[in-house]
């Protein structure tokens, strides 16, 4: 089945909004519950952002194919398994998404609707830590949805999860869901100074990531047949 | 197969009481052995309630429809996928399944049988979080029962594992386990003055999640063919 | 494929030892690293037996049906699924391996490899939890095998996960690991005088779960057909 | 599908080294943390190591096998499911993508790229828990390929969880990984001088675990039929 593009706008609002208001809210509850424990509060925030990962991309990606993120909409179009005349809009949709997932996280918890943050995220090794995280989520999405296309949802959920922890940036590997977290100063913020780096070291990762698989790929003499879950 | 009313009327009460019990006991576990750390508590509460959520549902499934929630059968009936006629005894079912599940919390773990919660859980916020953590369970019961009805018991406890961290009412999200919970005086309760505005949030969220679906849905040339484990 | 009845009951004890080398090696290593906060100690006792039930399931299984445990043997003999005439030798392995599992755990923790636990478990309430908890593995075993029996392994390491938490007991639910834990001095220690009712109670709860599902399953014009994994 | 060997040997140069990066990297992320709970840094250790697996073998499984561990391919050859030819580029892939992981961590950490453990982790006791540890899995990944090989990467993933736990050294049960860590002073570093027993230990666990298999598998008239994944 097709979902014809204002459907499939909405899903990718809709889902990157749901992952972005996972992501900042149960940053919130994690530090506001973990009495100092920065250790338990990431622990608060991996396992909520790793499961709804599963169920939003189970839910919605046979509507939009659950790209939820900029620099896989970019790989997508990259690779012609996704027209690029799309692009901006998908980009777009999820951006918007993220940011009223924000928006959602303040008014459950209390918080000012609209805030920046001030925490600085920022330097070679953080940029690096962003450049492996978005490389490891392009090779995971790439090679599982060639191989076994049914396993990306929990294929994600948990790439994200073991990310949080391996590197030192928590891996956002999401340029609209850093966009997103510039919005809020608790847990989960980004100074907005320091998104634009950001974004950059993901899309070199992503585009990184794209090159190894390409190279896995190449003349291997087996279809192109990227799916995505979307049939 | 098809299972006489009373039989699934039973598996109703049977799987909301193992459900109830799951919250509010291991709420109390968690709550004994944290040592004043509720991040430890919420977890210890968090991970029992995903994981019971998935074995209930996979169980109980295939006799009742697993709904285990007025507001998951409300929806099921405006639907049609569900009988009006079963509503109220479905509903009936589970509240009195969800309170005898808090007495057997109670009995595992020496509380006096029968008592009332005092903990406040009330205004703006909270409702909001509720109508939230209701919205998106609707929306994970009916877009991956359309798309993927196996992985319905997966999604529903990994979603239910988000939202217990990414609400700020920890997501009841479930009218008959809101009544159940107004009977304990522990970690997982609800004054019982603030549990009906908790189930007016949870049944606007649940229609709110009908409308979104039924939006992405509509005229979309898919035959309807919502199954949720039921064959 | 069938396997001799040698094979099978190498695989029972096998398994039923790997189990409780984790339940009693975690369970060290939990409370060693915990620092006196028992709510982790419990978290680390818990994910490792969830996560290697579902393996030993699906690896052994195939074997000798996975049961690892006599109150499971005890049923499936009752439903004819098993034949009597194995029940002793199965139950012998269980428990012969379940012993061996624990002198495994205190060897790699420099424990002496005979002793015998005295933290005491008992009284009333223990007794119900114990009730509860293998009522419910076995109506999970029961209604899973039934309806959907390559999901039984991760319905079993979920349940276990779930009830470690929401009984008072942690849910020991198996007397041939009910034994094993009585050699051991350590966090998941029971006193050998509190076994007896501990089993007495597993047993019960068992038989009732038995009774709660033929109930469900009688008359329901589908065949018996329990499999649990054994193809 | 085939892939030659030339991608097959950078399939497990990159999982081994993104599976050493978040061994490494998450027990930094968890010890500076955690705030001296030594449980709590284990827990944001084992997590993201169980999850990299799934995700890891489910991605590179169907291009090199996704050992990423040369006791698994000394097993594979072995047992004549892996070419004898191929066992050595296979196992020197898999230790130098491991220090890789370990610079790729360092980087992101800002730690000094090259550095050695001194952490000591010797004595009959480690030495035996990494026996159990790598016959453990060595069972898991024969019995498991055999009986439901689309499960492994679960299965494998899992295990580990577990073996985190259950083993008194944390089970490094991989010679690649094992190396790999003597080059990081962090968390889950192992002195230099302590591997080769460790490697030891971890060859005669995997003998041990093919042995027993072996027995089990003899003479059962099903055909050998392992595939790990690789179709």
């Amino acid at each position: 089945m097709t979902f014809p593009l204002a459907k499939r706008l909405a899903a990718e609002c809709l889902g990157t909004g749901l992952l972005v208001t996972t992501v900042v809210g149960s940053g919130i509850m994690g530090e506001r519950l973990a009495g100092g424990n920065v250790a338990l509060a990431l622990l608060g925030n991996t396992l909520p952002t790793g499961a709804i990962l599963v169920v939003l991309i189970l839910a919605l990606g046979p509507i939009s194919g659950a790209h939820f993120n900029p620099a896989v909409s970019l790989v997508m179009s990259l690779r012609k398994d996704h027209p690029w005349r799309e692009f901006f809009p998908y980009a777009g949709a999820q951006i918007i998404g993220g940011c009223i997932g924000t928006l959602v996280a303040h008014g459950m918890f209390e918080l000012p609707l609209f805030e920046l943050a001030v925490k600085a995220r920022t330097g070679p090794a953080q940029w690096f830590a962003e450049f492996v995280a978005t490389f490891g989520l392009i090779v995971t999405i790439l090679a599982v949805s060639r191989f076994k296309s049914e396993a990306i949802p929990v294929a994600v959920g948990l790439y994200i999860t073991a990310a949080y922890w391996f590197t030192a940036s928590t891996s956002f590997s999401n340029p609209a869901v850093t966009i997103a977290r510039a919005l809020t100063n608790s847990f989960s913020g980004i100074a907005p100074a320091d998104v634009p780096m950001f974004i950059v070291a993901q899309l070199v990762g992503a585009l990184a990531g794209l090159g190894v698989m390409s190279w896995f790929f190449a003349e291997s003499g087996v279809a192109k047949g990227l799916t995505l879950e979307r049939t």
